[in-house]
């Protein structure tokens, strides 16, 4: 039977998503505890996408098949019975084996959170702690170019392999509160880095160093070497996925 | 000259306030830090009261008496520079030696966060997690009796000297939003796991196991015995220390 969860996490005590050997990652601690209520017998999970060292999940997903036969409610139960209190499932359905967490996705939707007040050690891993004032206004007008389809080139920190860079971004959208800015982005994929990426460029309009404009430039100039600032990784979550119906 | 020192902590990762041998407390590393930058000559602070281990404070007060000749802003910077990330110095400036940071104090400010909703593995050291519905108007009519002066009795988890427990609480109040209930107290002083024990018996009440007009009950009783429940540390937060002027 093929399972879709629905969990949380907090990226500070991962070394990535990704299963790597003797290291700490969400996938790991993911499948021991599936193999667990899986008699012992291996499973793999398979996520709607990774997230690198640090990054926090408000609402990630992958599939799983499993072997023996337990309810969605009791694998909730289990599984947060034996992961560790850094991950929580928050929801299990069966899913038929047509469903896959990576390639049914539609949408996802970020968020990234930056202070610029007084540093807070409560919100250190969770809050990129910049603790100085921002051009709010000209931040505001230069994440408007990321709107719609773009080759995003010039915003991915590895790209050696020259495959597809064009995603369609449908939400980008600064808040301020607090003297916290918080950065939205939903679209149809995002590349690694892409988001810390575009949000270091804004910090670069934010701190006066380039015009607003020159963010479509850069974007348009589908050259990495045009913009080298990635934002640390504590401020960014994953928010949402939204997969076909 | 002595110097007081406006400072917050994230108090998950400290044994207490108070020094302790071989433990790591917030007291501990702030007098490692300023004894550096005093050439090696050990120094004592003297904090505005103490909070117990995993209590976070987003607004604690210190005095200390320094011989080197210092700034208040390079103190404050060379503190930050000393200190360990979950620690932070937000202000330094310089006071009479009249100045107490103890007894000088005329009101205090807590917070206590808890979280009615799922499981939140990236607050689990900063909200209490109780992740269950509660009678939030009956909790909102039982925090008013807390207000005004009162003798604490009742609410006290040592109390074996039998000490003086009459405080006054000039504030008392419940906010709502996202499933997240806010407990705000303002008082001329606390009584150790005071808040911890009122919040303690309004979950009571906010779980219908007992009547708003209990709480006026056990608090009239000056006995403890009649409310053994305590809220859990990650929850609480010393938020102001309102001083003389």
């Amino acid at each position: 039977m093929r399972y879709l969860i629905k969990f949380s996490y907090d990226g500070s005590g991962f070394i990535g998503y990704q299963t790597q050997p003797n290291l700490r990652t969400v996938q790991s601690e993911l499948e021991k505890a599936i193999t667990r209520i899986n008699d012992g017998k291996r499973v793999i999970v398979h996520a709607s996408g990774r997230t690198d060292k640090g990054v926090h999940a408000l609402s990630q997903f992958v599939h799983v098949d499993i072997d023996v036969s337990i309810t969605s409610a009791k694998l909730k139960r289990a599984m947060n019975t034996y992961l560790p209190k850094d991950i929580h499932v928050i929801n299990v359905k069966e899913v038929n084996d047509k469903f896959h967490a990576r390639y049914c996705v539609l949408e996802k939707e970020y968020k990234y959170i930056l202070n610029m007040g007084e540093f807070n050690p409560i919100e250190r891993n969770y809050v990129f702690q910049y603790n100085h004032d921002l051009n709010v206004e000209n931040m505001k007008d230069a994440i408007k170019y990321f709107l719609g389809e773009h080759d995003f080139r010039a915003f991915v920190t590895e790209n050696k392999d020259k495959a597809n860079c064009v995603r369609t971004i449908t939400k980008a959208r600064i808040s301020l509160k607090n003297r916290k800015i918080t950065f939205t982005f939903k679209g149809t994929g995002f590349l690694r880095y892409q988001v810390r990426n575009m949000v270091g460029i804004l910090i670069k309009v934010g701190e006066n160093k380039i015009d607003p404009i020159d963010v479509k430039k850069i974007l348009d100039s589908c050259d990495r070497s045009k913009n080298g600032v990635t934002a640390p990784a504590e401020g960014l979550y994953l928010m949402k996925v939204i997969y076909k119906k």
